[in-house]
């Protein structure tokens, strides 16, 4: 439906005024589809023909590279995210965080015997590391936390554990990844091997973070690829006998200064209310971090000079946030909501794109204390809005609510109740890339991107613009 | 169609005698679909259900790994598949061939500047190394041999060229990793790295083997991942300088002992004329040459050993051979056509299957000196004769017979007149894995391995059966 009939019947002084949002009176009456129409497109056009963003893209992925929390490249990142938002008139700062330094520092896997061989591998996120000479270990190969259960210690003490699960999506594999080493350390083992939480592989190992238990031994843990994970369990049904040497330098150095990067259009008529929006500045130390999520902190940032560039200053604040430190502390998030004092309320909306940046869908929705499963009028009540600002939308293919809305860095806020979105993609091939040298810029789509500003730009504006609130006080 | 009625018609006697091959009399009537039928049935049964293969295959790349000429692994795979030949009742023996014996050793690519970074990288086969300290350069990047030439001696000299060249299927790409250092060196360059020839990478170097023109200097060379490749060239974009730094421990020793592995059922009225088929058993050094050419070599074994269970022999002798150092040298092929002495008019067919065990879809056909372009009426006559054995793999949907068939290690057979023989299969991702760390048993499909026994063990079964050759001599 495209209500051009309504269009054509109103004069077009009042369509002008409903769009930029200053028709608050008729807000009653007419969809939020309506009312941002005009103003919608005006955005929707100049990010649909934008060089800038995937400009900007292309130069942190390109001239900076990957950021971890503690490494210069995270600082440069920031300093120059900084310093081009304030050349682009944005109001731009920083705002300090200490962030965990761990440092990967030099590792490897061998395979002793029964044939010597060398194994790709990739040690996990804060995992300590190994003596300098290695551990040298049987490994003992195991399908699922049962299986490690069922041997006991008598069977895993002084051995190297190698999770060889099956992939059975993101959530339910990545809990070995977390929680695979103190799991193992409790049954005396000296080191574990993780498959890599994948569902694709070219022999290629993704890390990411692990969880020590705090009642455990610290044993080292790395991710090891699809491929050997197979391999390993292929040689325990054989009944052959393998040992391995790991070595890992991997070490947490004291907390190191860091900065989320803080950027906003103050709003027109109530500046403390806030529409926070962003993504994580920091990534893993392998890759491009272009995914995951420098594509997303780009989008953002893109949006809010493209709202800037075009004279829109939405009735609220909008805040764009490049958070620091997500993957491994999210002391950036904490820095966040700190700095926010005794309570969130300012905050009406918060939205983090942390899913990749493939072709987006629409967003994802949750309102804190609400149920989302179609029964709960106050619920319904903005996912009808969301729907409404969804359809303008339509004709990029992505005009879908769903419901769930999650973002780790909007997680302070959206715990105490602020409204959280997410934006949605059709996550194909996400997890194939995500904390691995195969995250890079090659693998985003410049059309998929600039799709996200376009969403981004609208759903910002439009959410910090809009005379109701999704949380309907 | 399934010529049922026929079937009912005739008496089971002489339905017999046809499937086993002894009805010639009637080959000028009857199809080979038809004369085939029964007993391409029961081969296409027992293959069907079969385990050994797929346990052949596990043993090979599980216990064994990658082969390279000269490599212990290598050797190892050749005594194992003799001594398990002999072992089933096979007619087994090694064909004795000295090959290249060239030694990765260890190697690395770094960034030097303008930001450290360390690559992923293979060396290409047969390169030579660098010195101990490593080679530190800058690097020209060039999309192709054109861009190379216009910058010519003066922009390359004393450079490390990177090709980063586009994908353009493997035929067209891989001209970069076959030639790309001695065009290089022949303008002064120090080494190359040259972008791995694949469509798809998830951070992935494919390796292998370069020729160098004889009278140019041999320079280094090594695979670089499509990632890095497009990132050199975004560095260029930006006019940035990148100076990296290539380690290669590189060596040619002195040649090295190998074999062919060839078993056989000698022909029951032909004994001389022969049906030969099979794949090569070396490899890289990496993966486990589980599609490049492990499964094909299994597979080639597993129908012969399939065949001599059901008790069934040919009028001529039908060999698999396993062909040694088909990946940097061709020794193997070489000794396998040596031994035939001077002619090679002995043999009515050669057929290898080296294009991975995706699905297959048929078989691909060439007969030398003849046209494949529909013309030809002696290729016509064994293209319509492979097209009626074809008919037997309709419910298999790898009926399909396409105009050429190519084999590195029956090239020598095939250049002197050999009709040539190729498997086809739905080829989508072994480019993917070819030559890489992720070529391993986990990429390869046991009923896609299954149907590749049950074509080879019907295709060579009937071309070494039938009265007819495919030549029509």
């Amino acid at each position: 439906m495209h209500h051009s009939l309504v269009r054509r019947l109103l004069p077009s002084a009042l369509v002008f005024l409903a769009a930029v949002g200053l028709g608050s009176r008729s807000a009653a009456q007419s969809s939020l589809t309506e009312r941002y129409r005009e103003t919608a497109g005006r955005i929707l056009g100049a990010a649909l023909v934008d060089d800038e963003g995937w400009k900007k893209l292309e130069h942190l992925t390109t001239r900076i590279g990957h950021r971890l929390s503690g490494s210069t490249g995270l600082e440069r990142a920031i300093e120059w995210a900084v310093g081009a938002m304030r050349a682009e008139g944005l109001e731009a700062r920083t705002q300090p965080a200490l962030v965990p330094h761990w440092v990967r520092g030099r590792e490897s896997l061998e395979i002793v015997s029964p044939v010597a061989r060398s194994l790709g591998m990739l040690g996990l996120g804060m995992s300590v590391g190994t003596p300098a000479e290695g551990l040298t270990a049987p490994a003992v190969v195991v399908r699922d936390f049962d299986e490690l259960e069922v041997l006991g210690r008598k069977s895993v003490e002084g051995k190297i554990v190698v999770y060889a699960v099956d992939w059975a999506g993101y959530g339910r594999t990545v809990q070995y990844r977390a929680s695979g080493a103190s799991r193992a350390a409790s049954l005396g083992a000296l080191a574990v091997l993780v498959r890599s939480a994948t569902g694709a592989s070219l022999y290629t190992p993704h890390t990411g973070t692990l969880i020590y238990a705090p009642d455990q031994p610290r044993i080292p843990a790395a991710a090891i690829t699809p491929e050997d994970a197979a391999w390993f369990l292929r040689m325990r049904e054989a009944g052959e006998a393998v040992t391995v040497r790991l070595r890992m330098e991997a070490e947490l150095l004291p907390d190191a200064p860091s900065a989320n990067v803080v950027a906003e259009i103050r709003g027109r008529e109530l500046p403390d209310q806030v529409v926070v929006m962003g993504g994580h500045f920091d990534s893993w130390d392998v890759g491009q971090g272009a995914h995951d999520d420098g594509a997303a902190c780009m989008a953002a940032w893109e949006a809010l000079t493209l709202l800037h560039r075009l004279g829109l200053q939405p009735r609220r604040t909008l805040r764009v946030v490049l958070w620091t430190n997500e993957e491994n502390g999210t002391a950036g998030a904490k820095a966040y909501r700190a700095a926010l004092g005794d309570d969130v309320s300012s905050h009406v909306a918060a939205l983090e794109m942390d899913g990749g940046c493939e072709r987006p869908t629409g967003f994802g929705f949750s309102l804190p204390g609400a149920k989302e499963d179609g029964q709960d009028e106050r619920y319904e009540r903005g996912y009808r809005l969301l729907s409404e600002i969804g359809a303008l939308f339509e004709t990029l293919d992505a005009s879908a609510i769903t419901r769930h809305g999650h973002g780790t860095d909007i997680e302070p806020l959206t715990s105490e109740g602020v409204p959280g979105l997410s934006l949605d993609t059709v996550g194909e091939h996400y997890f194939d890339w995500h904390h691995t040298n195969a995250d890079t810029l090659d693998k985003v789509d410049p059309h998929d991107f600039r799709k996200a500003v376009a969403l981004l730009a609208v759903m910002g504006y439009v959410l910090a613009d809009m005379p109701e609130t999704l949380a309907g006080d």
